[in-house]
């Protein structure tokens, strides 16, 4: 049994290879509860866990409420746009009054990077990053792990090719410091203007032709064009996107037969991958979505002092 | 003791007599729950509800919120502005994302017509139908029929008022598939632009004589000017309609001293009906808003395996 | 021990001086639920406690929300813009609607003066005040006193100023209406425009000098700068008003060195309070969120027929 001793998870780069290894470990010990006919165990009944989410989200923050009903937590959301935001108050001072009423773990999502590793410098609760900015997304990258390893055995050795908005991706940054922590060999490809110039940096081999990225992977992680998220357009259209760095059947064939397609959602169909790839069978994107629920389980027991399983 | 043996509650087509009268019939006997001091059982302990509103709506999700804590389920509230819509997601794969997370129930509202059908033939949850488009609004005509039998102890062979815009709404259209299922007589009035042509094929007969429509009546059930739903204004102004098709004291004279008044809420005072009408000793509308609680505690009790009373 | 006969919480000016000891006493007692390793107590199980406001609120909302979950009881929470309003139904129709759902507790916050005491009157549920207009928020003073009461032993025959918009702040008003009950000494102050005509009526002193209301108080209460509920400009700038209203670590300085400094959040941060006060050792700002928590569950807990401590 290994210890966790962490008290807050506000990124992969925090964690060590053995404290990845326990969450995901933890992951798949707690994940049958969601199988059973009663879905719920007592573990942190009189915990009080709060969603704090600046920007929109559907399935992290359910994810969240979901997996702290599981362990019978109460849980409280408040949303940017029903806080004390628009009256003026700074980040802080809202934080700190949660915190006042004393919650056991703050989960927060923010537009700004570094904000909840700000807020965890402050409070006595536990401080879960559900997604900086640009920055990290820790609980996306651990399930994603999850799941390579549900279906591989392993992630050491294998090659993970991450395509698209390498540059915006929060998703990416996680998926990439938790992949070569653990030993995977991480290609990422895309259009030049969505690869960041010191990428190389991170220890991933770089490639602008989606077809080798294709071609030699265990695991193919594609990314969501995030309209949202750009300043200004990174590429001509849509359709050259499809056409250049999209997923699609003829592609998938020069792939490896046994190849993992992954997705963090939500899906643009048609651009970043095609409705036969994103539901054939080489598709593992509803097992992310489920292993998303064990693994903020496994969070949320592990910061709260549960034993590693 | 009947058995139910659905899965879904898409609309009241599908029902049968039988399956109706075991619906209502266990809507009866969980009512009293609401009235104890302590107004929750165990029974659905570790079951995940998932309330998923595309629409806005006050009393009918917190009715089936309240129905589910009141049973013990743990729920999980979506609401259109907060969810991946925004991002361009299909409503499949919103709902698929739902279901990996393992709910047991998926309780819908959607300005689509037959959106919680398409859902439900893509996902292993049980779906209700809380609305969709103007097609069916099934739990609505149950409580009604609940409420009528509470009042008149039967529904076959009474005479059933339907009142208002009768093409839009598809509480209507629950109701005269519910009500004549049950062997009701239903007659519809309203203004000639608010009376679909082919009306009489559901077996109803039709006036566009408010007068007509109440002075035989054992129940008017006035429906609500719903004007957000209106592509063109299908009367002249609100004061005519009022005039025209309103409910108010000096018509209501006219009707069986022992009538009951229903509306499906919200109302619109002096429009539809007038104060002293919805207010008065013929009207039933708050027990239809209790019965709702009732029935919809039945309705996620028996999908989820519950043995009919 | 005392006794609680009130079914509702509507104003301070409704509360005898002992019923309000019999809230600060009882808040006290259950305060150290909130510090256990499980903060939850079975008191409320069963109980329905429906958050309804009108007016956006991230504290107040989840502070009565936190209060109802850790004393076991079930919450649903509606918004004005999820709630039928927009729909056109009045208040007491959406009122009596939640009401025939059978809900123990109504938690209301409204802008308009004197909802919640309209609501009291026609519904049969508890109807807790959260906040009406510039009227009353009378579980704001209630936390308060319990703060100053903790911090200086007692409240009877201190001093206590408190500074700002008097004329707009219902926190005022409550705590005017609390403090002179409980025979403490309260002198306002503020620019000329924001104080009302006839203040001293309501048993206090009266000075436009910021000076000369820190010097003597034991207590300074500074108020939230209300720009959303101001109709017209009440003074020239933020500057000149922090300048010549605000509480800065020179102006403490004239104060007994004991003064306790609050505030009821959000704070505007260099406007009424500079930061170095607000987080200065005077402060006990979050010590009032705090004991807003076990306000609140005192208030739930009493009006649904708890013992008294």
């Amino acid at each position: 049994m290994s210890s966790f001793e962490k008290m807050h998870l506000l990124g992969i780069r925090d964690l060590s290879r053995d404290e990845i290894e326990t969450i995901i470990r933890t992951a798949e010990t707690l994940k049958e509860i969601s199988d059973r006919d009663i879905k719920k165990v007592p573990t942190l009944r009189g915990k009080t866990v709060v969603n704090f989410f600046y920007e929109p989200s559907t399935r992290t923050r359910m994810s969240f409420e979901i997996a702290a009903k599981r362990l019978s937590a109460d849980t409280v959301s408040l949303s940017a746009s029903t806080s004390s935001m628009v009256k003026g108050e700074t980040l802080i001072d809202t934080v700190r009054n949660i915190e006042a009423m004393n919650p056991d773990v703050l989960i927060m999502r923010h537009s700004m990077t570094g904000a909840p590793h700000m807020v965890a410098r402050r409070v006595s609760a536990c401080v879960v990053n559900a997604g900086d900015g640009r920055h990290e997304h820790p609980t996306q990258a651990l399930l994603d792990l999850m799941t390579i390893k549900a279906h591989k055995g392993r992630i050491e050795g294998l090659k993970v090719s991450i395509i698209g908005d390498i540059a915006n991706s929060r998703v990416c940054r996680s998926n990439i410091l938790a992949l070569t922590k653990m030993g995977a060999h991480v290609t990422v490809a895309g259009p030049p203007t969505m690869i960041p110039r010191f990428i190389g940096c991170l220890g991933v081999g770089v490639t602008d032709k989606l077809d080798q990225a294709v071609r030699d992977a265990d695991v193919i992680m594609m990314l969501r064009i995030q309209l949202e998220r750009q300043r200004e357009p990174l590429f001509p259209t849509l359709r050259e996107y499809a056409r250049e760095y999209g997923l699609n059947a003829k592609r998938l064939l020069e792939a490896k037969e046994d190849v993992l397609v992954m997705h963090p959602g939500p899906i643009n169909r048609g651009v970043e991958i095609t409705p036969d790839v994103a539901d054939g069978p080489s598709s593992v994107i509803l097992d992310q979505v489920s292993n998303g629920v064990a693994i903020r389980m496994a969070v949320l027991y592990l910061l709260l002092g549960g034993k590693a399983a």
